[in-house]
């Protein structure tokens, strides 16, 4: 499985992902599911990818030879499709990655379903270009896509409801660049604690609005004392907001009555 | 949808439920999901159930039976088989429950298949018989089932994946028991509040060990003061653990040099 997350806010685009991929339980590895695309500089574009690997890597080796042969083109070449360097709106990158995508599983889809496996994949477009809005998509196995909005700025794809709730209480569009990556790390490190088959390294990039390019990019191994630090501080900051919590009603009678108890008896006047 | 959870602690069991049932999204409706059987002194049985409604109402309303037949033969009835009455170990009570769904299941599963539906359903099931442990078992849809130990003292059934990290963070089998009742409305606020299938009134029991009986049961209803206040608290509680987390190293440098900024220029000695 495979868990990424991507933000929306005010101040420009946070992505992240896991590394962990699996084949049943017995043959489980670490591949990279952030992808940067920067074919020109009115543009950049973050991909992250969930689902069938092999569909995966291969909607991304199609997507490089696309933008390889509108730079280099041969001298016999046909003329060059659609490419993330040709598409005018953000829409349209989405566009093209689920018609590449819809190739793919297209396909290799008839010899996987024979096998019983899934050729699915899902991606998360994050991106900008130079004069407009950033924007973030999630790409269905079915090519098409919804996009986030101010209502629901945040996207997920793969095992995505073990971190549901911390976006829930956290993500809103004013959240800072910074914030929104440690939500994510959070998401992720709590996916993971309950289910194996998200695992780190985790990755993060923030790109703020109108940059054009991410300003960090962050990669967190398993046994970094960065993520070590966040996890034990999130854990112990967890449990003691739970510790917090107002106590039933009873529980303070029960106190009250304890305490009561060690009174000595009242003599009456 | 439905979330269910319970746990098996020191001090005995917790036992939670949500009450909202759908069969599509424009048909949602509250049914109590938590049953209490305490055919006799010696023994009770706490029933949290998950899936096709038709099959969970069938299967108590057939435990009902049972115990009913046992205690008032007729004339002409057959001998009764195994209830809750007649069972001497909780495994024993789960596996009488196995079959009872399994039976309900088989009777009704073909026609369910038929129109596309599922006829499974899942079970918690807690409890006590004088003289032996407290214990806590998921009866799988097959009939088959698990039971709770010390080192994974919860079990969920339904809509289980957003509540689990709550649970992953606090939940150990030294945990006192409104402690526990509390964990659980958390994670099932927390699934509520991502999973429009799972809604209030909450219900939770909790039953101190060898007491055969429950404690304390608790209703909270969507508009209460109780479960408002909770979750209010937990949504502020969780959001100041959130942003009480360490920085990363360059957000610290960056206040850094704002502060700097501010500070009058060095003049050189």
């Amino acid at each position: 499985m495979t868990y990424c997350v991507g933000l929306l806010l005010d101040q420009g685009l946070v992505m992240a992902s896991d590394s962990r991929t699996n084949a049943g339980v017995d043959y489980i590895s670490s591949y990279s599911k952030l992808h940067l695309f920067q074919p020109a500089p009115d543009r950049f574009f973050v991909l992250l990818a969930a689902g069938n690997l092999a569909t995966n890597q291969e909607v991304l080796s199609r997507i490089r030879r696309d933008l390889d042969q509108a730079v280099n083109p041969g001298p016999s070449q046909q003329a060059p499709g659609e490419t993330l360097l040709s598409v005018g709106y953000l829409f349209e990158a989405a566009t093209y990655l689920g018609g590449v995508s819809l190739a793919v599983q297209n396909e290799h889809g008839p010899a996987l379903r024979q096998a019983g496996a899934s050729v699915d994949a899902t991606f998360l477009l994050g991106g900008q270009i130079a004069g407009q809005s950033p924007g973030l998509y999630m790409v269905y196995a079915q090519g098409n896509w919804i996009s986030a909005t101010p209502e629901t700025p945040y996207l997920q794809i793969g095992e995505s409801k073990y971190g549901k709730p911390a976006l829930d209480h956290i993500v809103h569009p004013g959240l800072s660049l910074d914030d929104g990556a440690r939500v994510c790390l959070v998401s992720l490190a709590g996916t993971a604690r309950s289910n194996l088959t998200v695992g780190p390294p985790y990755e993060v990039v923030t790109c703020p609005r109108d940059q054009l390019a991410p300003s960090k990019r962050l990669k967190l191994e398993a046994d970094s004392e960065a993520l070590r630090d966040l996890t034990r501080n999130w854990s112990e900051r967890f449990r003691d907001a739970f510790y917090g919590l107002p106590r039933f009603p009873w529980e303070e009678s029960e106190v009250a009555m304890d305490q009561a108890a060690e009174l000595p008896p009242r003599i009456p006047s």
